[in-house]
């Protein structure tokens, strides 16, 4: 690497054997969604900056990467209306997520939209994060959502088509864990919590995988929410549980929750699960149970605000970090619309599984390198190569050199499974000698 | 549209037809361009702002959208070092081209690069120009790039691979008219040019095409050019010349050009021409010289500063503007690198051709719609579903409505070819009576 000679802070170039397997991660994802009825849209990569700073986005926002006003300069700069204002400064931001210009696109568009539409948007996001391992400023989002359906039809169809993606990925033995914003409301009504206490609570209950139960009783405690409720939630947490709950369904979501929870949603939740986990079935021919992977969560909890519903994320055994969720979100799509309209969405988090991807090995046994004599001409080289490819092949030009050994290990470990010489007595691509690599 | 609901000025959203045929178009680009061995990179759609801002870009760098500091408020903004001085405004700004991106990528990358690296990039770039028909502020090139390779071979491939991709996306009859600078050069020079007048004389023999033998001219006397080479030069242009020059090849560039110029550089063009030519020809089976893809035109100028040797461009014969072109450009990849590395390459203006694509057959015929009773289980859809996309088929669910015929008409109309109705008589998939739309 020259010096000083890097990409932005915190952000990556993808070299060709990196590239490949993104594009190929993400044309599987693409196609799989595409199948299962979705429709790609797509937008610019700014959007406004009062709609990127409209709430939606919550903590996020503070982490858009705003855009200079065009024709702006420290002179001609005009003074701000009011401290910390930077409408001054700039009027675009990069998007932060994919949500906030999938409501902008919705009432843009609705006029031309289906009365239910399933979107998926592949594409990039910006948030000026402090950069760390695993953590980039800018990262890849593949999102599905369907906008328009009030019912669980919309959940069980994003549960099975993310499944479905994943498998086609390769990725065997993921779960999914489920609940619902309604059920984790319901708990914290029954313990007595206050409704104004409720998304703080939430915030600190979420952290139960990393503090554990006594690091959230202390924070709750350290926090001064109400003290019955931390004491009812502590007697919950810590009760006597049965070691087998039985298979996925109402029984078993009943069996992990306090009593006086709304008795349908519980019904809606189980039915979720049981419909994704028996489309999956139907799709892989396996019998229903036989590696179920639906399962439920009574803490899971989502961080963004905006959840109204049924909430998910993909978990995988081997893993120690969620692959992706989401949720229903009825209240925010409409929101630059003027009405309300119901949405749930699902998210896969690409950037944490393309790293599990391989690339199949078709690919490497079609692609194959010329390698020349200096004095063969070059018309003759690339009219060989052009024909070759015109029979579906990859095809590259590397002229010989004295080390040929280290010429072939370097293809090799670019993606290329043949080779071939070609000399001044090469006349045609049938006289070409083709050799495998290995 | 909601009232005041928009993208930002001159970007736009792309809906699901329009956004199927992109995605179709650039597949088809990145798989031709992969098979003649190119290799795909990616960037971060930002760069430094001193590097964006270091004179490769021309006069795109004044059309940079810059990106804010992070925690910058009018309140805290620094004196600027000098007026017009930004960098207490912006550290980074958005590419305005694939080239400097792909010059800092060389930069930084190079040890872990091929010693010939013929690259991909397809990407969005962002000009902050005044919004008119056809031009836009977010717009996706194509570029492919041979570093590191001195000889004509290198252009040979390029032009080789364009032409193969351009007819994989079924755009016929597509011409690409060559050059070279240093003839443009020579010629300037037998005409007694100044060399301190180049680079604007050729600003204004660019306009040929568009103001005609007398508008250059005129431009060219009102500038203050040298009269004597003007009075040259309308000589050359307003000469007798003969009807058909014959085919492609040295003679006929020979022909086309005043005397005293470059013999070699005459006879590399010509080798560039009829090898890309021969090589097209093989790859098509066709004769060579039957529908000859490459002309020869000696007032090609192509825009950019940076060019030093054969210059490029694609025409198709019913269209009044240029698809794309390229050049070499040999002192500036290695800008950054700080050594001198030679580099060709070729962009495709896909927002010009990707209006002239159409979505193949296919992709409709296999596309269905589940038309369902209300009264039917969401398991059992969605297990329907999810078995036929199983096979291979593009499933969509909708819910039957009083008006059908409406329904039927919007999703041929989305790209599904056929459609079935789901009761609660349907037990399975063999139950269903599938009909095409048509």
């Amino acid at each position: 690497m020259a010096p000083g000679v890097t990409p932005p802070r915190g952000m990556r170039d993808f070299l060709p054997a990196e590239k490949a397997r993104r594009e190929h991660a993400l044309g599987v994802i693409r196609r799989v969604y595409s199948n299962f009825g979705f429709d790609e849209i797509e937008t610019p990569v700014v959007e406004d900056y009062a709609r990127l700073h409209s709430g939606l986005g919550g903590d996020n926002e503070k982490l858009a990467f705003n855009v200079l006003k065009r024709g702006l300069t420290p002179e001609n700069l005009a003074q701000p209306a009011s401290t910390g204002d930077l409408s001054s400064l700039t009027d675009l931001g990069l998007r932060f997520d994919l949500t906030v210009p999938l409501a902008r696109f919705y009432a843009t568009h609705r006029a031309d939209l289906p009365p239910v539409f399933r979107s998926i948007q592949i594409a990039p996001v910006w948030r000026a994060e402090r950069p760390q391992k695993g953590r980039y400023r800018q990262f890849v989002q593949c999102d599905i959502d369907i906008i328009g359906e009030q019912g669980p039809l919309a959940e069980i169809e994003l549960l099975t088509a993310t499944a479905a993606a994943l498998r086609e990925l390769g990725l065997t033995g993921c779960r999914v864990r489920i609940n619902d914003r309604r059920l984790l409301t319901g708990m914290l009504d029954v313990f007595g919590f206050d409704a104004s206490e409720r998304s703080q609570v939430l915030i600190t209950v979420d952290k139960l995988d990393k503090v554990g139960v006594g690091g959230v009783l202390e924070e709750l405690r350290s926090r001064g929410a109400t003290a019955s409720a931390v004491d009812a939630l502590e007697l919950f947490l810590t009760r006597v549980t049965p070691e087998n709950p039985g298979p996925f369904g109402e029984a078993q979501i009943r069996a992990q929750l306090p009593d006086g929870i709304d008795d349908t949603v519980i019904a809606e939740l189980a039915s979720i699960g049981m419909a994704a986990e028996q489309a999956d079935a139907a799709a892989t021919g396996r019998a229903v149970g036989d590696a179920p992977f639906v399962v439920f969560d009574p803490f899971l909890v989502r961080g963004m605000g905006y959840y109204t519903g049924p909430i998910f994320e993909i978990e995988h055994p081997e893993l120690g970090y969620s692959l992706g969720g989401g949720g229903r979100y009825d209240g925010m799509i409409g929101r630059f619309l003027g009405s309300e309209v119901p949405a749930t969405g699902f998210s896969i988090g690409f950037e944490r599984i393309v790293d599990l991807v391989t690339l199949p090995e078709s690919s490497v046994s079609d692609a194959m390198v010329l390698v020349y004599d200096k004095a063969v001409a070059p018309a003759k080289l690339v009219s060989l190569k052009a024909e070759l490819v015109a029979t579906g092949r990859r095809v590259r030009l590397e002229p010989r050199v004295k080390n040929l050994k280290a010429l072939l290990a370097r293809v090799q470990g670019a993606g290329f499974g043949s080779f071939a010489f070609v000399t001044g007595e090469t006349a045609s691509v049938s006289d070409l000698d083709i050799k495998l690599l290995d």
